[in-house]
């Protein structure tokens, strides 16, 4: 077995065991108000939420994004994602495939998602710290092929590995090799981070670069510091352990890591995670400028509460509030929703002021930079 | 019975014995101070609550708004609450009529109010979906006649109807029917929410379909989502109950939608409502630019606890307490009070810019905007 | 006896039994920061905290404001206030002679504190709604011979007055007789509030009916409105009761009323008091504009555990607190210290904003508007 | 024993078995957010924290700011920290050295620094008052020979003061003294506080005196006025530990006296001390304007936990910490790091628009008041 693997039985039994949500940072989502309209002019059954994403048609602009795969029980859990979003017509991305690429006998934990999800758009995932490490344009062709994937997410997280001692936090040329793969790679680029938020900066890099999809999974969800916390307090790193609480609200929340990604790139396809916890919060990041929302934790908390069944119940649920938030705010379409109207607290609305984000595109009137449908088919 | 019978008596039944007030939002009355005046230069005496209503007198601009109706004990509520409005010169509605349009039989438990109240100012009730689901002219005027109204109060309730599997949930056709309903009738057509409230843009609709009189209904006070949400979880529908606890907080806010409303129909009629509970309350919303108040939850709770007699002492306590905020801010008359200085909180004022309304025209001088009287004798 | 005193006993007993401070408003003092000086240039001996006052001097601008009188314990009280302002070169009130008015038997009551402060100020006091209620020149002459008065002050109590079943509140004419009592008298006259505060509409009426001293006694400690809650509820009037407590915030907070009524009449000597408890309120007031400060609950609250010893070490500790503040903020005397550099909290910032009150000229820079010691000897 | 000792050895006393810390005030670092950088271009074993100090290498610009000497105890914590300095490259300040100077045969707890720590960077220390008390450029030089230091601090602590009975509170003629010794000593001046801040007016008097280097040692941390509070209420003066407990907010809170320091002197070394609690405070104050942080309570406590070892680690941590927060927001150096981009909150940005400081500098754009480097070396 690698190196990689126990690591990430680690993380997943973590993550199911204790709190891992931020506590030091929220999404701000709860700065974002939809505004109820006692007339909506639509019917709920007419509301319509499809989108198309890389090539194929989602009932509804919603991910399940990467998290598993190296080992037994991932190859489970990937099975069960791919049916429920094979079934309720979403999207899926599966965990870093480095495992599988050093040992190709793990292959099948990954592959096992596009056999139970024929049809459905699947993701491949690798991280960004291993292109610099010698991953190149062939590894990552691998990556895709495994899992006959519609696009390969390439994933940041520089917050995490921070937090390990044995972390790969060689970060300097990183921007380059993406550019690379960007421009090398047939299939679309995702690049997405892991919980800690692409604002601003990175998006901008990112657009120049050339990735055209960009996963923003900012704070207000899964913490990795706070993973990471856990597992040093656990080997007894007191020092490690106590620095992780130290930065326990580091992170850009994922309703301004919208914001931002969208003003630095108007005419990407933005993917919004990162502590999404429920179809309003879909809603809201759509309206703040976000083609699609991911989610990620509560897929594998659903998973150890009743499998497929739970998850499916969960994807269920956040269509349903979806839904539901586009008839109550009188959209009848996800463009309708993205001009929708809104009203932002004063937390969200300080941060993009000091951020140089103009609100006044984003409140009252058409939200002009958004390209409405142009983003999430970029291939 | 009808279908509409027991579902109307399991709201009351939920009503009294749950918490049913918004747990996510407020009215924002606390964002209002009106201010005091050391030296009022009125007596309290003197102080003159008084308004025309449909025609008629009211000593103060106080009504309870419609909500019951239906069964034997709806009876009992409805003439409890129409004696003391006709004692205390107030108004009040019935609640929804459609159980007595369905089923005649059950018309006396809303003629009733008539009987018990034969001066004051009552109104009919109807639900909008009903309007886009084939009711016409007639049923209205079936229900005005039933109860010898002055006028007839159309409702809005997506945010409920969205949260119940058999849900009216097309609203898509509502607006032009309340337009051919306001043409044609002979009384005035109130237009209500039931909690959750009209802001700017279901008013701007309103006033240019002919609607004269808008009762906004806003959140802080009863919650049907959650009253759904009791409903859903007693029925086992878990998927429901939980998204309806996502959308606890969703609504506009009282003070907000009497801001929003008096500013897109200047000149209409705009009564105040949705957790209304002290005349402190009424006295507000009148400074914010409603002509009257309404109030229903705590007139079910009192008749609960104490049946007429406690109506009464509830409504006196409110006309007690508008009259000692009218003297205590130096206003001898409701004119005055409209005009009366107020300090907003900063969520009140940030969502008034947000929504575009000046809060230069509520503060600090005269408020042009309102028409003092002219709205609410629209005969 | 006569219907005020027994009345007034009830009041002592329960501001001294009960918690009458305000609970829905504060002071908003906590929203006035004095910056502190890490270089002062002066010494704490050095600092100056005396002010003329009503022609004489005192050492620190410091009263205790009107409270008692008409009952054998109020004499007690008035004599041990009366020794302690004597020797500390302080200043005091009454309270309302009303009752030594109506039973002349009781004026030693009053007059006790002259005996007991041969050369302190000492303020006569009166109910404005007595002027109404026939009250003239003579009963007001009256009033200062039989103590001796420096000035005489005319209480406000609109707010008190609604939640008594009984209450005066006729304030109608309230005004003029102010202005006649104003002209006609030859003692200085103070207006004062009781615990709910002057703010700019009242000060600008006393100030052009003649009327140079304002005491403004804000909201933010003593409650005249929850004092007579527990009243209302110990007889079983269960409606005023609820009532007041509907208006537990009313009132115009004393940082506010500071603000305010030396915007309105900035050539006017201004007492702050209403929730004075520390020497560093004073400080801040007088910071705000205020001239003397004026302080009424804890004095009695110290009486009954005390007695004149109490009384004293209060006063004292009020003095030193001001000086300590003075020397922090780097004010050798009370112009500088109206002149101290203060940071403003969001609050009272944007209650200045909705009052037409411009901050800027209470923030970095001259206050201009004030003429300092110009005020307080308007003999 | 000299009347200085034995309250030295309280203070110590108290601060490790009470809690010392500010109640009323905090540092402010809780409104200053460095963003997060997903992709931070540079590695985390690349960040290069060193500074030049005094002429001296630090391998992180953090020290130990002066606290103890003067009995055997404090000889044995002069030296714990002077061995963790030394081994760490960072610097180190001892406490007042005015018991040595009034007994020398105290000397050896302070030279004791420097014998422990040969080559780091060690700073002496003497309080302002003691300059206007009669002592002069002599006893200056003694205290900077007795233990070889390379610079001296003068301490002003007002705040501390007030509050004694025996206070030394005459500040009158501080600012000329330090003139004085300024021009005349052949060593750097420090001009530092002891926890309540130096601000604005203070930052500007001590730069037109010729001071260059400036520990605001700002409110948020230990609280000397609450340390005085424990004191006097342990020797029944009850009137002063109301009178500090009345003073518990009083101090400019650390964050908001580095911009203040900064904009007043921009050429001077600015030192950021009073609440620094971890590597991320230290990365906060250098990206709002400081050179270095400083660091005192914390370090005592540790040593009453683990002597030396605990120091160690605890500085160890604080290092980490600081490399840690430079490479999350993507700053390789310190001067990148000055320039990193910074959201403030609410409290903060407020109080920089009353104080006349000028946000637009501090946030989106280069800061081009602050000239890296240039500050830290001034021999
Ligand atoms: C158990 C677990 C494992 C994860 N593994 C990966 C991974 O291998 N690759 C990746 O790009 N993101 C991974 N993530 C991050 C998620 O894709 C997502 O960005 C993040 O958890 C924030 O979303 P959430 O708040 O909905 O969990 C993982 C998340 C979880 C909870
Ligand atoms: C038990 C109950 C039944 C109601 N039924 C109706 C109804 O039939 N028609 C209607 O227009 N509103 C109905 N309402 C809504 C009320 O008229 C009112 O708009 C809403 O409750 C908000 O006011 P509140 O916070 O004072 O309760 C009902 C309210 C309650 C509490
Ligand atoms: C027991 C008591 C009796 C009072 N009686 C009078 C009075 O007779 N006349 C008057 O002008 N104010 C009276 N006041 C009001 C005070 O002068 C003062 O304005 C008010 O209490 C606010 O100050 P405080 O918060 O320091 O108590 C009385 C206050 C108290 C506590
Ligand atoms: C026990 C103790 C003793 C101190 N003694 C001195 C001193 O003698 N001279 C001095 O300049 N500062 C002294 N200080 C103040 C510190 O240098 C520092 O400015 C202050 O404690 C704020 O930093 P902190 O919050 O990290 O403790 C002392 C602090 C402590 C905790």
């Amino acid at each position: 077995m690698t190196l990689t693997s126990p690591r990430k039985l680690d993380h997943i039994r973590i993550t199911i065991d204790s709190n891992v949500s931020h506590d030091g940072a929220s999404t701000l989502f709860e700065d974002v108000t939809l505004v109820y309209k006692a007339l909506p002019e639509v019917s709920l059954n007419g509301v319509d939420a499809s989108i198309e994403f890389l090539g194929k048609k989602l009932s509804a602009p919603i991910m399940v994004t990467g998290m598993t795969g190296g080992h037994a029980v991932a190859a489970k859990i990937n099975c069960a994602i791919a049916k429920a979003v094979e079934e309720l017509g979403l999207a899926m991305g599966v965990g870093s495939q480095r495992a599988a690429l050093e040992n190709p006998s793990l292959s099948y934990t990954f592959s096992v998602a596009r056999k139970c999800a024929p049809s459905a758009v699947i993701i491949a995932n690798i991280g960004a710290p291993q292109l610099v490490k010698g991953y190149g344009i062939e590894e990552i062709r691998k990556a895709v092929e495994m899992i006959g994937a519609d696009a390969v997410a390439i994933h940041l997280n520089a917050a995490q590995e921070a937090f390990q001692p044995e972390g790969d936090t060689d970060y300097a040329g990183v921007i380059e090799r993406i550019r690379d793969v960007a421009s090398a790679i047939e299939k679309p680029v995702i690049v997405k981070e892991t919980g800690h938020g692409i604002g601003l900066e990175a998006a901008r890099l990112l657009r120049a670069a050339g990735v055209r999809i960009i996963d923003v999974a900012g704070a207000g969800g899964t913490s990795w510091i706070r993973v990471e916390q856990y597992r040093a307090r656990a080997k007894g790193n007191e020092m490690l352990a106590t620095a992780a609480s130290t930065f326990s609200s580091t992170g850009i929340p994922t309703a301004q890591a919208v914001v931002e990604a969208r003003w630095a790139a108007p005419d990407a396809c933005i993917i919004a995670s990162g502590g999404v916890r429920s179809g309003l919060d879909v809603a809201k990041a759509i309206a703040l400028g976000a083609d699609i929302a991911g989610v990620a934790l509560p897929v594998i908390n659903a998973y150890a509460r009743g499998g497929e069944e739970a998850i499916r119940a969960l994807l269920e649920r956040l269509v349903t509030e979806l839904r539901i938030a586009m008839f109550l705010s009188g959209s009848g379409s996800l463009a309708e929703l993205r001009g929708a109207d809104i009203v932002l607290g004063h937390r969200l609305l300080s941060i993009m002021k000091a951020r140089g984000v103009e609100p006044e595109l984003y409140l009252n009137g058409p939200r002009v930079l958004f390209k409405p449908g142009s983003g999430c088919s970029p291939v």
